[in-house]
């Protein structure tokens, strides 16, 4: 570079003083754009601060605040006593980068995630759980949720925030929160566990996603229902579990076929106290059978007991994890459908206070703790008795709602239809008493807006009789009424 | 079972009715405790209900209900008219449940997550993270936060909250976040993108795990800034990836060995805008080098700009993804240090939309959407102009702390230590002049409370001279005197 190279002119700068934006600023943007544009090429000598300033009548200081934030950025070079310099090195990117077009981007484009356990379509699975659309599975009556004392316990956490600690807190999750669930549990669930045996996590997805990645080798058996949580079946396959297709009985997982079939199994995925998505409860004897056989054979037991709290005859079932004297199982339990899904609050509890540190080094590897304040509230809520308050009128009012839709299938449907009665939770399964081209049932459903999940999706290995899922909770007699009514129109086109 | 076995006796059942516990749940527990204890045996004929509530002088409803629970369970067989049995198939595991002593659990004990990345001790990280000890590093001034303002916005939110969808909702994210997310990108980091490119996680650390499961195959080569941020390391290995160590210039990753030493790396972990741990930024014409390189040779570039907003003199450096118009980086923010920590809230700038959707499938897998009030409260603190307020605020106060630290350990410390001046970031590297006894340095700081985390610990392959990172913010002029201090006298005792 010349040491007295020619000095460049600046028209192409237009300063506006009566817009909020700093003088300096807008040189700063202007300069670069200039570069950008090619107006200014490298390795051109830039005004010195003071020149240009009086040629815009701006104070120095605003010129010498734009060349530093230049020169900082690798745009100018200056050296003192030398003069500021457009920097050499500009490339094409940086030719290009002021142009508004994009071409066709090939790195981005190759991106395609490919789960082995899933088909795509069932991956974006966000869609069959929009609000409101008829026989919607596992949302909650979240219009029933007491969001006004929610709102009023949260303001009262608020007001004394100060005492939460909000930094890095403990990945383990809120303290007092953990021992209002360990109180829950055992009141509920007759499972003894003590604070520091739970985990909080972000959902029961993140609690199956953690206990495969903890407990998993690759090429590890792994028992699961068949039907059954496909989230979790991807969990395990994405960790490298071997999946091994169990059959139900009436009752839940056939516990006879595994040990039969898959004798070496690490683990099992287990939905005891409501199978999904057929919905048995495992008698105590076959709770026995199983837990015997994991604390022989080093069998992991997955309890997921996500929907426990809806047993509308009798009190809920004890958890699997309640018999567990040797450790064998890991409870997940989730707030998703009690409260509202939207928390994201989860929880685990792991056989030992050992064993829930090792989750949580990995938890904190992978997200560390969950949002402290909405597990303050969530204690809250649960301390002054609203938790079981909401709960006792969800189980009524879901109650309600089962018997409406039973009714109103064998009323409407009893010649498509055969419904088996549930104790538990948040939908029936409607077997169909004839076969029908199904794919063009799900078609016709889905272009009015109706969300019918067949039994199939969630099989693997084994066949069922042709089956839909379909969800009753938060939807009014006449909204099931008109839907059941929709359902049969499409089975009579379909047949 | 004979057909008409010998009625049993109860005199083990005592029902206490002044107690709130209803009769048919007193009944139920202290017969299956019978069952536990051996009192009630298998193949046992129960009293009928009429007989049994004779006896004990309650309602027979309260009988059977107890019973029908008891059946329900698997504790009791019953058939009609043909009398209730204990139920056949208890075990060894039942007649333990009841006590209480607990047998060294085996299989639980087994469970020692093993990160090959990592030593055990820096997993449990938590520690190093507490409040208020002197040096800790990334823990913003917290108390500092406009909490006020926060809760008055909250309870905004919750008073209009059945307008939030609080379902299953977005997994990409509540929408209004993410418009506000583009428009502070596009003025603060010179970022142009589409709401549809974004996606909120949990914190930068779900961005980094999603980034490696994604983009890595067994095997691929990755740069990695050395020393480099450990959870990033972490999660690469854990998807696969191998780290190729890259050793720093003053600015940070030197692309030039990178390029010679691995041209087949498939991602690159950079933080460009701020060297973690060390603070260099890199000027712009390395930025277009890395830029050029990545997009011929096909290499994602994972852009962390954890705590770029922090920078003292002049405005923040643009992203590298502000340039990037081939779409090779993949942009990572977060809440975590600008607001606070407890949030949880991290975002994602993805090249394009259909990659966006690549990412959410994944997430959706593995935990779902992010809290949804969280995200409404922080859209609103945006919009109202609060963040922006809050941190220009905390850019003058960790500056003055900065500045306050540099001037502290020159007075004090300058036989001991060097600091090179930031420009940057939450902490300060203080180099040792000499070497000392680092082992005994940290083992004497944490005897006192005091967090020092030596550079060695981020280092993987390269030596640097012997250096702390101790960080600034949130500590008042008397805290940091008197942790100078005391660190004054460690270095004495361990020269």
């Amino acid at each position: 570079m010349s040491k007295v190279p020619p000095q460049i002119f600046t028209p192409f700068i237009r300063l506006n003083k009566r817009i909020a934006t700093p003088l300096y600023l807008q040189l700063y943007e202007q300069i670069k754009q200039a570069i950008f544009n090619g107006q200014l090429k490298e390795g051109e000598r830039m005004p010195s601060t003071r020149i240009l300033a009086a040629e815009l009548s701006v104070s120095r200081n605003s010129v010498f605040m734009a060349y530093e934030q230049l020169m900082l950025e690798g745009f100018m070079d200056g050296k003192r006593g030398d003069g500021t310099y457009v920097c050499g090195q500009l490339n094409d990117a940086t030719q290009k980068n002021g142009k508004t077009a994009r071409r066709r981007n090939t790195l981005a484009d190759t991106i395609r995630y490919k789960d082995p356990s899933l088909p795509q379509e069932t991956l974006l699975s966000d869609s069959s759980l929009e609000p409101g659309l008829p026989f919607q599975v596992s949302v909650p009556a979240i219009q029933q949720f007491p969001f006004k004392v929610w709102a009023r316990i949260a303001a009262g956490v608020y007001r004394n925030i100060q005492s939460l600690y909000l930094g890095y807190a403990d990945t383990q999750g809120y303290l007092p929160l953990r021992q209002a669930l360990a109180d829950y549990l055992r009141v509920n669930r007759s499972i003894n566990c003590t604070p520091d045996q739970i985990l909080i996590v972000n959902g029961s997805r993140q609690a199956i996603n953690l206990s495969a990645q903890i407990l998993l080798k690759k090429g590890d058996p792994c028992w699961m229902e068949d039907p059954g949580y496909r989230t979790a079946r991807a969990a395990i396959m994405r960790w490298g579990g071997k999946i091994c297709p169990v059959p139900l009985t009436p009752y839940g997982l056939d516990i006879d076929y595994a040990i039969q079939h898959y004798p070496a199994a690490k683990l099992a995925y287990v939905t005891p106290s409501h199978q999904y998505p057929l919905g048995g409860a495992l008698p105590l004897a076959e709770r026995l059978k199983l837990l015997q056989w994991a604390a022989k054979n080093q069998l992991w037991l997955l309890e997921d007991d996500y929907d426990s709290e809806f047993r509308y005859n009798g009190r809920p079932v004890p958890a699997l994890k309640g018999f567990d004297d040797k450790g064998n199982v890991i409870y997940i339990g989730t707030f998703s459908k009690v409260l509202f899904p939207a928390l994201r609050i989860g929880y685990m509890v792991l056989p030992t206070a050992a064993m829930a540190q090792q989750f949580k080094i990995v938890k904190s590897t992978i997200d560390r703790q969950s949002p402290v304040i909405d597990q303050a509230i969530l204690t809250q809520f649960m301390r002054e008795g609203h938790f079981a308050r909401h709960l006792r009128r969800m189980r009524t009012l879901y109650k309600k709602q089962q018997d409406d839709l039973t009714q109103l299938l064998e009323k409407h449907l009893h010649k498509y239809i055969t419904v088996a009665p549930s104790d538990t939770g948040m939908h029936l399964i409607g077997w169909l008493k004839q076969p029908c081209n199904m794919p063009l049932l799900l078609k016709k459903a889905n272009a009015i807006g109706m969300i019918i999940q067949p039994v199939a999706d969630y099989c693997i290995k084994f066949q069922h009789p042709p089956g839909l899922l379909l969800g009753f909770t938060g939807f009014s007699y006449e909204a099931l009424e008109a839907a059941v009514l929709q359902l049969k129109s499409l089975l009579a086109q379909t047949r």
